[in-house]
């Protein structure tokens, strides 16, 4: 599949703006609580996505135009947000997030990367040979992976208070794949 | 469960302002494509919310109030966006669906409704007697339905081109079961 840069920039670009209207002043019922022991509230998805922008993508872009397959990304740390969330408030998350994306998309373009780019080639610690394209794809994805589950988490909030239409509620029987 | 009218306002307050932020200006690939013959892009999934707010939520609620269960809920037809979307620009639909949510809510407020009236009862076609309160967290819970499905039709888009990242990515293991 063809992956253009811009249509990918084009999401990335608006996804704390729609984060930001969906949560902001929300009640913690929303956005406090998870989907049980293990589980994340959409305050630990921000945190999450934060994490992502200082720890993952572009980092990881900068290790395929450094140094190719020879060096392997970092690992990243799926509970990082835990430690770095701690004491802040879930409207500053959300500034971050918006800031912190901001500049990564300022640094990308910054990159000027051209066809030939997309297709240099680095090395997941797990996945093996990717490709910058493939990085980049996923970073939009990865946006819409927790959107995903950002809408199941606060959906299950409502389970009960929903009664009988439960069953016409697809989101209700989503097995938690995206977590 | 304990269902709180002032919480589910808050979220139904927010969606659109959500949407438009994640839509407006999105290219096409993200917007005019679904997930295969007879399922929806998120131009159709817009569409099918502003349906929602013409015929199903305030209807409904007010058929409880004035019938009680003698008389059942309309059916609710899960295809007339395509009728009434036609000619419309997303632009279009987007501010649509934030103006009917808007008149909606106003509505909605204007009935003031107490806890005792959240315990009415009314008749659903199908599912049989529901109360105003099951109805009215239905209705915030039908949002996040839709931004489940709508997060998982646009990963669909980048299904080829995250590449072996797929693994990962939970959207993309999402069976459809929100569509």
């Amino acid at each position: 599949m063809d992956h253009n840069l811009q249509d990918t920039i084009s999401l990335l670009s608006r996804t704390p703006a729609s984060l930001d209207a969906l949560l902001r002043g929300l009640p913690d019922v929303w956005t406090a609580r998870n989907e049980g022991d293990g589980t994340w509230s959409a305050f630990d998805i921000v945190g999450h996505l934060i994490h992502g922008e200082r720890t993952d993508w572009m980092p990881r872009a900068k290790r395929i135009l450094e140094s190719g397959e020879t060096r392997p990304f970092e690992k990243f740390d799926r509970w990082a947000q835990a430690r770095e969330s701690e004491g802040k408030s879930l409207t500053q998350l959300l500034d971050e997030f918006a800031r912190v994306r901001s500049e990564n998309l300022i640094a990308l373009r910054a990159l000027n990367l051209q066809p030939k780019d997309l297709e240099r080639r680095g090395r997941h610690p797990a996945l093996g040979v990717v490709t910058l394209s493939q990085l980049l794809a996923t970073w939009a994805a990865h946006d819409l992976t927790h959107l995903h589950q950002l809408s199941r988490v606060m959906a299950h909030q409502y389970r009960g208070a929903v009664g009988p239409w439960t069953e016409y509620l697809g989101v209700m029987k989503c097995a938690g794949h995206s977590s």
